[in-house]
């Protein structure tokens, strides 16, 4: 299951909003398709976007008529400024297209240059997961009951995940692990992709709803939290999906270790707190209706954040390719 | 709008899984569609319930075809132990039952006892809601910013509301509230039916998944939480729709004052601690499927309590027609 390839003419990704129902591939042979697919969460989780951003650039590059380097990185630019405008909190997005600008800038040949920079971010994102996965199995044990939120698995990434390439290596490893998959709404990313590659990796999995958190705290033996990150800021503060924050202070308030598991890309060297993270805010219809059904009445307001900042005082460990870090959070960035 | 009202030959109710896209009628004209429609949640919330139980057993006494006094009783014996099978865990379905079990087994005339007391029971609840209302309204002040969670409305009851009916009160008074309505999965009754009220009243409403609590009160100003119950213990205790509990840590964790409206009823005196009640486990096709959608692949389990158990020390005070208790929570019952 390729989560997201770079081919000859298109970035090929299995279309997420389909699943569990239909496993499908979207084909983006141009730079706008591949915009629209993010935009509309086809493909989704931090370190995706990197990858597809980066891929989306190789695509402008493969696809630019330019027959001098002005001209190619000029479309280079041009998708570029596209691609940043899609979703605002993922730092992933950002600092991987960075990386193939900045290649491409200084480049001779920037065509070649921006799609071997683009395969580079997608083959360290596939070794910096297993790394993050070896780091993150050593603390989890036989008959830990693990709740996660959202995705954070190999959908959400290249191939491999970070919360849960973690439990995946744990469960590998021989250890005796369950999870509870918060269903995740509006989007219920938990209910169809989490249980899905825990089904796949047979894993046992269990889906609550998000209000049952608590109730799965308090009579069903949960013994750790361990969610992905969209943004760390430098004091430990993180952006992940909206309902992480409730998520912490249970976990807390029931003296449960909560974990983030992120690659340090993550952690952006521009944002001191998590005060200064940009948080998307998407559509009323993600809420006002459901598969074509309205559940929220005309005149009634909605409110869609697509993240929450949990403050790092509520932060057990933060897993990463690099090792563990603990509060007070240093990352030596 | 009348949410259940009693006919010559039926009951009559609002399905309230229509809403908020129809408004339509349930007749029930025995009481097997009434226990129908009690299971399937067309008539839900617990003093709703506890009508909706005297009402159906009301119809049976109207139903029965019994000759004498003894096959009339036999009829409602009949009914009181179906009814009883319906929902297990909001008390006030089996007080207001009993109540009306107790006047027929002792009338000479158990036909028109039974209805002469569901009646009662209507009225009781009626003139309780609305002197709760008052109660309850001292608490809130111009610029209050109410968090809500299911619904605890008219809906909910016979016709006035518990914590919405606390909420429209302080409106009415003139005081300045805003809303948020947390959707409460899997069945919405919070997007669906909470906000549909407060829209019908004026009252400014934002909707929320369950999962955004927590950001609503950090970031939106939330001031005060308030939720009805389906059974609160002698202790204090309250057994609330799934998610309750969780809300109430955030609460405490915000320092916004957490408040339980509900007749005093829904205390039972045969149970001494949440530890003692029963809750409700229902069928994985609410978590599992949306408007016909599957959201979760096959091969993963559901958990589905239909409440939580808020304990005392979370609640801030206990909004009933007596007045507000506050802890230690000392009933006098």
């Amino acid at each position: 299951m390729d989560t997201i390839v770079l081919k000859e003419d298109s970035v090929v990704l299995i279309d997420q909003t389909l699943l569990p129902e239909r496993l499908e591939y979207v084909v983006c042979r141009d730079v706008e398709s591949l915009a629209e697919a993010i935009v509309s969460l086809r493909v989704r989780g931090a370190p995706a976007l990197g990858v597809a951003g980066a891929f989306g650039l190789a695509l402008a590059a493969m696809n630019s008529k330019g027959a001098v380097r002005r001209e190619v990185l000029s479309d280079l630019e041009a998708a570029y400024t596209r691609l940043k405008s899609t979703r605002p909190t993922a730092v992933n997005l950002f600092t991987c297209m960075k990386v193939v600008m900045d290649v491409a800038r200084v480049s001779d040949d920037p065509r070649s240059a921006a799609v071997d920079a683009a395969k580079r971010v997608f083959e360290e994102d596939v070794s910096m997961n297993k790394r993050l996965e070896q780091v993150g199995a050593e603390l989890f044990f036989d008959g830990d009951v693990v709740l996660t939120h959202c995705n954070a698995g190999s959908l959400a990434t290249s191939g491999y995940g970070t919360a849960l390439g973690v439990i995946k290596e744990a469960a590998r490893q021989g250890k005796d692990v369950s999870v509870f998959a918060g269903e995740t709404r509006p989007l219920l990313q938990g209910a169809r992709l989490t249980s899905f590659e825990m089904v796949d990796a047979k894993i046992p999995v269990t889906v609550i709803t998000d209000g049952m958190a608590g109730f799965a705290m308090k009579k069903r033996g949960v013994s750790k939290v361990i969610v992905g990150a969209d943004r760390i800021a430098l004091n430990g503060d993180t952006a992940n999906k909206i309902g992480t924050y409730g998520l912490a202070i249970l976990a807390k308030a029931h003296e449960i270790p909560f974990y983030v598991a992120a690659p340090t890309s993550t952690i952006d060297p521009d944002t001191p707190s998590g005060d200064d993270i940009n948080i998307e805010f998407r559509s009323r219809g993600e809420i006002e209706f459901f598969n074509g059904r309205r559940i929220v009445p005309r005149g009634a307001e909605v409110l869609n954040p697509a993240f929450d900042v949990t403050p790092a005082e509520f932060i057990t460990g933060i897993i990463t390719e690099r090792g563990v870090f603990y509060p007070p959070f240093d990352f030596g960035l």
